[in-house]
């Protein structure tokens, strides 16, 4: 359940709240298939059953809500925000293609991130093969410190930084493999920026693993990271010799692309 | 640029005005790669500066919206929005593994999407190699009419409302093969109709050809379309030959797998 709006002070008079509140209905139905009533909507936002009816009417006047009068859902138009993004930014314009051939490659799917906050958020995916279908969508959001993209984009941060991370956001035990202690994660993390890649064993999920490796601007900053995501049915070691050269190849050509942009990311 | 926001009357006081235009400083970004200053954004949007500088202060302070104080850019928590609807609507998650396997198997560009007012809007894509990047993101639109995907979803309206379209959105001369006449355009609907499926030859871009057919419910309405994208060099008939029967066998699929929804689309 999402926290109500809080009062932003910085802003003052500038804060629009009634766009915060909004935005927040739209995110309401992330995750819940098909539609939601009025009562629903106005449950996971905290908001009165009266704000939320205003925003789920305004939503559907501008087209983004479809509404049979009892229940409420998204329309694709919703995407046309997102396209915003991705038509805008070169982030995702520059890797896609690039992953797209990894995976096309490889036979397995392929992944990129960045990060938001404690999570890594998708900005590109591309499937290898229906036999290993993930449940990753652009858009989507998981915890960075137990994704193998989530420790390849925090080895960005300094020590002291990244042990603030751990700390301030607890990672939830997912299997038994999880690492969840602070001296664990940060080993985790300071591993692979030997290695030069990062490998996440069944810590997400038992039986799946994947390899990652960030992507740094021409300045050195980490601004994404990208991965493969494999079955745990042979050896990490198997793993590394299948994928590794061929992943390295594509943060090498992705880097190469990134030297042409002439604006900071 | 995009007109100002109209007073919606049916609303009345329900309306919620800010946010309307808060999503609108979003959508002012699509298509314009890099950053935008204060001043286009109002320029776009048609908004005074005071206005615009709200509209993106609150953005900023929500995580949509990056600045070095001076110009500014969405972040990628905008894809957060759209991903709402993919994780909500079970269109979307149906189709794509389906046009995904069908990318792998021709080698070539596959996409899915809706008719959205005058527009076909890509809920779902895949690219099958390279060779043919086409320049299509989910969330992006297109005019319906000189798209096949847009002639295929056109051909659920009945001939009345398929004419009043027609005229009502003037169709855009793309290339010297784009039909453009009300009567070429019903026609070149209603052949799909009898032959259960559409080309598009040329008429978008020269050079390009493309072959769709609608997805229908288990009611027998058009929900979606989805097609084949393939380059012009040999002929119509070798691209059927090769193309059509695939990509009927993955509109069944999708079908079959449409039958399986509790809830309509």
């Amino acid at each position: 359940m999402a926290a109500k709006t809080k009062d932003l002070t910085g802003l003052g008079g500038d804060y629009v709240q009634s766009l915060a509140r909004g935005l927040e209905v739209i995110r309401a139905f992330a995750g819940h298939t098909g539609t939601l009533t009025l009562t629903q909507v106005a449950h996971i936002t905290g908001m009165s059953r009266a704000a939320a009816r205003r925003f789920l009417l305004t939503l559907n006047e501008l087209g983004y809500m479809a509404t049979d009068g009892k229940t409420f859902r998204l329309t694709p138009k919703v995407l046309e925000l997102g396209y915003s993004y991705l038509s805008n930014a070169p982030l995702p314009q520059i890797i896609s293609p690039h992953i797209q051939d990894l995976a096309a490659k490889v036979h397995l799917p392929t992944s990129a991130a960045v990060l938001d906050g404690p999570n890594v958020l998708y900005i590109s995916r591309a499937s290898g093969t229906r036999l290993l279908q993930l449940d990753i969508t652009i858009g989507k959001k998981l915890p960075a410190s137990t994704s193998s993209l989530g420790r390849a984009l925090l080895s960005g941060l300094s020590d002291d930084r990244l042990k603030q991370f751990f700390e301030t956001n607890k990672t939830k035990r997912l299997t038994p493999l999880t690492k969840t202690s602070t001296d664990d994660l940060l080993s985790a993390v300071r591993i692979g920026r030997t290695d030069g890649y990062w490998v996440m064993d069944q810590e997400m999920e038992i039986g799946m693993r994947s390899l990652a490796v960030p992507i740094r601007d021409k300045d050195g900053a980490v601004v994404a990271a990208i991965n493969i995501s494999h079955g745990a049915g042979n050896s990490v070691e198997l793993m590394l010799e299948d994928l590794l050269e061929p992943l390295l190849q594509t943060k090498a050509s992705i880097e190469e692309d990134l030297k042409g942009l002439e604006f900071s990311l």
